[in-house]
């Protein structure tokens, strides 16, 4: 998918909700667990339930990986089910994979040859050779992360060399391997405050940013600093989402979760005059 | 396996060779193309070919990701074929692995409870919460990157803050989430000459070194900046054992590229009275 069919998908939809799918079994509604592969049935059923206020799914590879051959069918079988179902939808692995150059090349047929994902989290750690093989594919895009939402990101992300910080350093330097169509960057919601210097540094790229819900982000606050006149924006909810109920209605509170985030987005998008 | 262990492993056969299961289906011998599953197959002839001049064998999950579930299924069976046939083995899945906190446990249990390894390379650019889930298992290792082998380490370990670069920033925090029991560091070999400040900083640890041979990193100068008084190195080589051949007798030549690189550890060894 490229920058524009993205766009134009936001403004469709109004909104710009990503819906994370981290479904960590033990947290399964125990009426789904008399089915055959209940994460997958749990997945599809909240696909169905939350695509029409969402822009983008995106399965947290962990999850999967965790019931090893099993998990990677089923994180095979949700791709394919929103690919089928629902084109228009954006699928992020978000696999923070990253290695030296033949190694990610390996990683990134894994994910966007074997399986057909949009995108693919990408830690920048080891630089520039870790990340290329990922931005070779057209229309497929890397989402480095930069700023983290997790509490951990101040051990290194503000690593400061002549008030240059790590994070601020990978968004400058990765603008030399790719762009604003295959290029997009993870910053934590609960860094919403920093919005307003990232987008000095990158004013058009579009940022996917995790953290609101259950890690305490506020979607107000990330709509402020960081909207750009094209959205510029994938905001991810999973658990406030996928785990806000556990009963036999998961589905449609999920659904209506979903929808209250739309609509507070549509608000946003209204003010910035995107919709 | 704990730290004593894996020494007594290194004194018994005189190396401190790690032989990467690094297995590009691409390369395979074509003698194997026949049988039913020729990436376990080949890894079976390698690590018996190999097993008695090594201490750690290390797939590289890429190369198995890249056939899914088949794939997983792969490094599963070849993970397991190892602990049932060379107990004595110290079995690195190298994942470069790292999320948030919830995250990153998924992770762990993916490679310490359902599939039996030893250790897990993890990335540190999340910090302490994406690291320590996988520090909280009894006789099993995180190896945390620090100064990678490839050209990209430039782009990011260097960053300095007061004469701190990252990588420095990365061994010296880290070390107050575990210890030399179960925390080890990627230092590539391609920069053996930064070992000596790299002993200043952990000067027990092991060090995973890969990057000799294919990547070009030389042993002698590993071994002479960064052997301990208990060896302290794990060097791992791929390509230049696994794929030194590619006929029918790919194994009886990866056996003597095991052993030729053996020998010279164990002179190492022994100009440092280890052995």
């Amino acid at each position: 998918m490229n920058h524009l069919q993205l766009f134009n998908n936001i403004v469709k939809k109004k909104s710009f909700l990503c819906v994370g799918l981290d479904t960590e079994i033990e947290k399964l509604p125990p009426s789904l667990l008399n089915h055959d592969n209940p994460v997958l049935e749990f997945n599809r059923r909240i696909i169905d339930a939350t695509h029409s206020f969402a822009v983008a799914f995106k399965p947290n590879v962990a999850f999967y990986e965790y019931s090893g051959a099993q998990g990677w069918i089923t994180l095979q079988e949700t791709v394919k089910y929103v690919r089928e179902n629902y084109p228009d939808i954006f699928i992020i692995a978000d696999a923070k994979r990253g290695d030296i150059g033949n190694t990610s090349k390996m990683y990134a047929k894994a994910f966007f040859e074997n399986m057909d994902c949009d995108a693919v989290t990408v830690a920048p750690y080891m630089g520039e050779d870790s990340v290329k093989p990922f931005l070779s594919y057209s229309q497929k895009w890397v989402i480095l992360l930069a700023l983290t939402s997790n509490k951990g990101a101040d051990d290194f992300q503000y690593h400061n060399e002549d008030g240059v910080r790590l994070f601020e350093r990978v968004l400058t330097l990765s603008q030399q391997w790719g762009n604003t169509d295959n290029l997009m960057y993870v910053i934590g919601a609960t860094r919403a405050e920093m919005l307003k210097d990232i987008r000095k540094i990158v004013p058009q790229h579009f940022l996917l940013v995790p953290g609101i819900g259950a890690q305490g982000g506020s979607l107000a606050e990330v709509a402020g600093y960081g909207m750009t006149n094209k959205c510029g924006l994938l905001v991810n909810s999973s658990r406030g989402i996928i785990f806000a109920d556990n009963s036999e209605n998961f589905d449609k509170v999920a659904r209506e979760k979903a929808r209250e985030i739309q609509l507070e987005m549509a608000q946003y998008l209204k003010e910035h005059k995107i919709i």
